[in-house]
């Protein structure tokens, strides 16, 4: 009986899972979704259907908002039945767009709603677990308002209070998401190349989910990849390159070079036009192999190996400067560098390469010259370009593979070829 | 009765118009193709065909050798027919190729071969005119041997001697590819953008060609385009496929960055998959827009002007890139700038920007601070992005846009935000 009432719109794949934990933690939630039948499950899934979003509103302490796309947010918040509490907007928005939100709220005389801006991130299945990564900016005050109500839909250590007010939450999220936006299609070139290369594709999975190369996204999105299972429900493309287009529009506002995203959103476009769209992202596979990759012959032994190590440098080198762009871009946008490594660490975006190149990026370790241990940009180079030149022999299409390679060879005619691959930092400009 | 009798080897929609108007011009050309069809074709205008490569090349001081790809080159070369004459090699080669050739002749003791590396431009037609554009390096006894014949296949002013010796010829034609590669992709990226923005396409091709953004590639592509002329024997995808592999294979062996080259590449593989490859480039309209352009209904008068110029600037703007990536590369290649200069201008490269801004590049006019009347890096940017926005807004794929933009960012983010537009060739290194 302590728990207060929620008001919740956007019963979603994530919505859903979010409203529905949060009635099991003993919270009377009061839904609303324009859909009747997210409606009706809510119910069954013993939360309360509100019948119209004034009354999912009226009342409740608290009002949590998790619609798919910022308009749809606008229309739900600044309407006649708009609401009367401490909004908390889980709904992925540009940074921008939460500052726009705060900005109507005092415009509308309305400066006494307390709100949070705190994109999730996760899945559906982290969701309904209550186990979600949050990244909360806001007012302190509100931010004490909502802590707990956050904590409810997040584990233990990944409630991030994200320093900076209103648009920190958000752009915490999108700085994260640089690395999920590339690293999605990552798994796709490399395990079309892999197919190209005529890898067995479920041992390749295995090799690389071993190894150095090993990233969050790969790993999740293999099995999908493996049996074609491309229904919605898991990943559609589209809500992925919905997150890109945050990333590629807050970039150009700011002038910030973005090269792997803007070729990775480029690619999903494409994908779009040929009706890709709906599917789950782990069907741009098909923008590299145009069969199943499972029905690839296996070759010798011996070929195995040197093809598997062409795929890892690929993996490898496309690793590198995406962790590059999304720690460049995060430290331009002043985020708090300590908490965005320990986010992505523990998140969607993250990468073996990341946890050592990319935390060698945000403490300034980028070396004059390489330690002897290190690898340095050029052989970043050469290994990546033989893969590259593979590929392209065997008339394979590596869209960020092309692109990393581009990157590191300008870092490499501005002067510095010799230092540690880290060094690729240098190339999105001063600190 | 005074013209030598020729060799020649590949009798392709370029080769059969080369030598046929040989023919026409009174030498007697021992024609071989592969193709039984290909040979009657020829003995039906007029030439010798010959039963082997043997018959072809026995006896004749001139050969010429016109067929697709290296591989094919190399088979005919050295096979036990080869050839015992000034040879003369037409293809499109890589420079490396072509000195592997030289090498090899040395080694098997046939150093009294004159060999020119002499690839030519131009398409089909002006093949069959005698008007081509033709690259020609080699050693002076070379060049002297074969001037005569080379002569009456190029246009009056077109024949280029390019220093160097053997792959100085090839360099030439790949920088100037550059400019061809990025721009064919161009036409297309332009075309698509401007059906997505519910633009007229005839109406539209016509401004373009009028405008600042011209480029021979947009002209010469836009009728085959609007008409959706797709059948091969134009320029089927393959062939600049062929091409922008020469480029950036190159590039690869230098370590140079070929960010646009590389980024059309991606785009035609993709089109490769897609079943493309034997139709005629500008079927890359496809990519952009998934139906006939012409069958766009055009809005309001106001709004097409606005549309129109965003169309124009993203043209200015890859072209802008477009023209440094091909003059840094043929700098780092020490071709020589005034003749690349005078051939680009009056080849299938050619773009306004280029002849106006790439003149700038090669002079080395590229000032500290923007002459007043001179666009700076940063309203380049400001004009493209534009464009890139509105196209992620519409959802269209903009590969050239946002590679060039993100180009552009990259000088902006090194500091030369404020310099000259031609200042873009820094990212491509120093001098």
């Amino acid at each position: 009986m302590s728990k207060p009432a929620i008001g919740f719109v956007g019963l979603g794949a994530m919505g859903f899972g979010m409203a529905t934990h949060l009635v099991h933690e003993g919270y009377s939630v009061h839904g609303f979704d324009m859909f009747p039948a997210s409606l009706q499950r809510f119910k069954e899934a013993g939360g309360i259907p509100a019948t119209s979003l004034k009354e999912s509103a009226e009342g409740k302490s608290f009002y949590i908002c998790m619609v798919a796309s910022a308009p749809q947010v606008q229309s739900v918040l600044f309407s006649e039945e708009g609401i009367n509490a401490t909004l908390i907007l889980c709904s992925t928005v540009a940074a921008s767009y939460a500052g726009s939100v705060a900005t109507e709220l005092q415009i509308r005389g309305r400066g006494d709603i307390l709100f949070i801006d705190s994109p999730v991130s996760g899945g559906a299945k982290r969701a309904a677990d209550g186990t979600l990564s949050i990244m909360a900016g806001g007012t302190d005050e509100a931010l004490q308002s909502g802590c707990d109500l956050l904590q409810a839909m997040a584990a233990e250590s990944k409630l991030y209070l994200v320093p900076g007010g209103i648009g920190a939450g958000s752009n915490m999220k999108m700085v994260h998401q640089v690395l999920a936006a590339i690293q999605i299609l990552g798994a796709s070139e490399v395990m079309g190349f892999a197919a190209q290369l005529g890898l067995d594709a479920k041992q390749t999975a295995e090799k690389i989910i071993e190894s150095d190369a090993w990233t969050w996204m790969h790993e999740n999105r293999f099995p999908r990849m493996l049996e074609e299972d491309w229904n919605p429900g898991a990943s559609a493309l589209t809500i992925i390159l919905k997150d890109v287009g945050i990333i590629t529009t807050s970039a150009r506002e700011h002038r910030f070079p973005t090269p792997l995203c803007s070729t990775a959103e480029q690619v999903y476009l494409s994908a779009v036009l040929q009706g890709y769209g709906p599917k789950d992202d782990s069907s741009m596979v098909r923008q590299y192999y145009p069969s199943p990759i499972t029905s690839v012959t296996t070759p010798t032994t011996e070929y195995q190996a040197t093809a598997l190590q062409l795929v890892l440098d690929l993996m490898l080198g496309i690793n590198l400067v995406a962790a590059a762009e999304a720690v460049t871009f995060a430290r331009y946008l002043n985020a708090d560098l300590a908490q965005f490594y320990g986010l992505v660490r523990d998140a969607a975006g993250a990468s073996k390469v990341f946890v050592t190149k990319g935390l060698e990026m945000i403490e300034g370790r980028i070396g004059e010259k390489a330690p002897a241990a290190s690898q340095t940009i050029d052989e970043a180079i050469s290994r990546l370009e033989t893969a590259v030149q593979k590929a392209r022999d065997l008339h394979c299409p590596l869209h960020l593979g092309n692109t990393a390679l581009n990157t590191l060879l300008m870092v490499r005619r501005a002067g510095f070829g010799n230092e540690a691959a880290t060094s690729v930092v240098k190339v999105f400009g001063p600190e």
